[in-house]
């Protein structure tokens, strides 16, 4: 292979879609530095493994001499929701919008290298932009052509209401590409749409069109839903190692694989040759070890990974935490979740409630080997969790919406 | 009838539609000034009686004492056609603006007291609002409601492409009324969705919502389409008071009634005693003379009228005009309006295009009383002009597109 089909080959890995992939080829030719952009939340830097899939993808360009665009998007994050309809999403004040930016960092230059990477703000172009500059920008598209966006379509269909200015947002994204001079840029693949509009508008203004690299959504702990922190079946980077460490754990042998091509720095073929291995016999759970410590490394330190698998195997190998045991996917009875003594009488583990309260009362219930002492605590939606009663019965339940 | 009464059917004279009329009568009970807004195109202050018709509508507001805000769009005009398909549109200078808004003050105080006239300029507004102030703007209205105005549902439901700036544009328009407080808008038919538009933002911005009151659109001398100086069909107010007074003296009679509901400031009971006198056996023209010098006498001054009459009279009726002739309503052929030499075969005055051609020559035609020398004279589409061979052939023809 010559090195442009390596360096296409390590940058194509895990992605979903890339267009256009002659135009990258081209791109690459040159020699020089590429412009790589990915958006992100200004109000939410509370990173989970979810969000790292797309800033592994950038660590991938660093990797080959590339420049990261850490593009916050404060301008309309200072806004806010303009409808007033989502009380949840209250403008941000420049404050706190440096401030998150701060946590961002802190977050993110775990993975990528600081000497690649420039943090943006969108609010430095669209502030000068004015009303003016506004209406210019959505003369660069027709409504039949934001009405084909998938969620717009729907919504337009089923009558639901569609808020002129969420017209606009796509454009700004857009826009930040143009400003920014991205010669590609990554998103998830719910973003599809919005990373063309950028590639249209740059063209629109007389610049070369960005390329777009679609990354996959990761799903969350209960390996259906995609991860995210509202569903509860997350791992955040800022969990404590034996947090993180257990989390990965506890994944399907199925969704280790998955985490395994979105997650691991291991080269591909080191991966390949673990699955040949545990086709061959290997238990799988020694695998999962390797990609725990791996994770838990990344966001900590080697020595911290050490410690979580020694706890880990401390609790579970010791408690005699069994191989293999029953398990169950329990529906929710409630928004937030799924109380416990519900959950270990589904899960077999008590014949009743009233059982169950009993067994609480006196000490005997463990979730994940923790004691549990309140008997109204709640397993939230997505959450992956080992109950134990005694020393012998054990049930992993999964809390489903 | 009551003052109120009185008033009221004062201000709904002529008018189109007045939606909401208890809601007026509750403003007009009040007492106090109403504003009175109406919006004016910053491009083309060279009006003509098509726009005094809604100049006329500020004025019966005035004379009862409210106050006109007449609010040139320079905003937008400052913007220029965005799409940058319109090269008939290029942007204005704040320098073009301030002049052609001179020419607009000097034009309409003709019609309106100026001191009960306040000309303003909505770029004051949009200059401080921003882009985000503009998405914010755009949360207030919905797609799909958008696409309800006839205009796009037409173009959409045809596929014919609708660019996102244009929804903002009626949104601007009704942000205008915020801004300004209005009580009334008044506008052309083909306004009354964007005014309605308007009515809708100031109750979301938690102010009364404006009454909105449409005034029909003028059809032009030819009777069928609305007059506008592209038809050619149009009076301006600044033509020679022969010019204006020889128009109007060309309006068919049923046009002549359009003309004095909507420009005449005569009462309506006198117009009304004007038709049965006509319909009663007296000669239509007469009371075609006495509107022809009201508009002349309103643009220019009572002794022009004067003039233009007894000019008018001279050349016409000393040229032996007879007070009926054939009409004939013929098509252009090509962009421009119609060959005179076409026109003289058409309107049976001579037998061939080379007979006319002939004619021409010799001096022996004119039109609208004046000798024609150039046989490649075109009369534009809208022209209604009184073609004449020798002393005694006349045709009045009309050219339509």
């Amino acid at each position: 292979m010559s090195d442009l089909e390596t360096s296409l080959r390590h940058l194509k890995r895990g992605s979903d879609e890339l267009l256009v992939e002659a135009e990258l080829v081209e791109k690459l030719k040159t020699g020089r530095p590429l412009r790589v952009k990915a958006g992100f939340d200004p109000t939410a830097p509370d990173l989970h493994l979810g969000h790292t899939v797309l800033i592994n993808k950038l660590r991938h360009f660093q990797e080959l001499g590339h420049h990261v665009l850490f593009l916050i998007g404060d301008f309309t994050g200072m806004i806010g929701d303009p409808s007033g309809k989502n009380a949840t999403r209250p403008p941000l004040s420049r404050e706190q919008v440096l401030e998150n930016a701060q946590t961002y960092r802190e977050q993110v230059f775990k993975i990528l290298d600081p000497e690649k990477t420039e943090v943006c703000f969108n609010s430095s172009w669209f502030e000068k932009l004015g009303a003016a500059g506004m209406i210019q920008l959505a003369a660069h598209h027709t409504v039949a052509r934001m009405l084909e966006r998938d969620d717009f379509a729907r919504r337009h269909a089923n009558n639901q209401p569609i808020a002129i200015h969420e017209f606009l947002y796509p454009l700004c994204q857009g826009y930040d590409s143009v400003a920014l001079r991205a010669d590609v840029e990554l998103g998830g693949t719910d973003q599809k749409f919005n990373l063309l509009v950028g590639r249209e508008l740059q063209k629109d203004y007389g610049l070369p069109p960005q390329c777009v690299m679609t990354v996959p959504l990761l799903e969350g702990l209960d390996g259906v839903n995609k991860m995210s922190k509202s569903l509860g079946n997350y791992i955040g980077i800022y969990e404590p190692p034996q947090e993180i460490f257990g989390k990965l754990m506890s994944l399907s042998d199925t969704l280790m694989w998955r985490y395994y091509d979105l997650l691991s720095f291991r080269g591909e073929a080191e991966i390949a040759g673990f699955r040949r291995e545990v086709e061959a016999g290997r238990n799988p759970r020694d695998v999962k070890v390797l990609l725990a410590q791996e994770i838990v490394a990344r966001f900590h330190d080697q020595a911290a990974a050490e410690k979580a698998l020694a706890e880990f195997e401390a609790r579970f190998r010791q408690g005699i935490l069994p191989d293999e045991m029953p398990e169950f996917r329990l529906k929710a009875d409630s928004a937030a979740g799924l109380v416990i003594t519900q959950a270990l009488k589904l899960g077999g583990l008590t014949p009743s409630t009233s059982d169950a309260m009993r067994m609480i009362a006196q000490g005997g219930v463990k979730a994940d080997g923790e004691k549990v002492c309140d008997k109204a605590l709640v397993l939230p939606v997505g959450a992956v969790v080992v109950l134990q009663i005694g020393k012998r019965r054990f049930a992993r339940v999964t809390v489903v919406a």
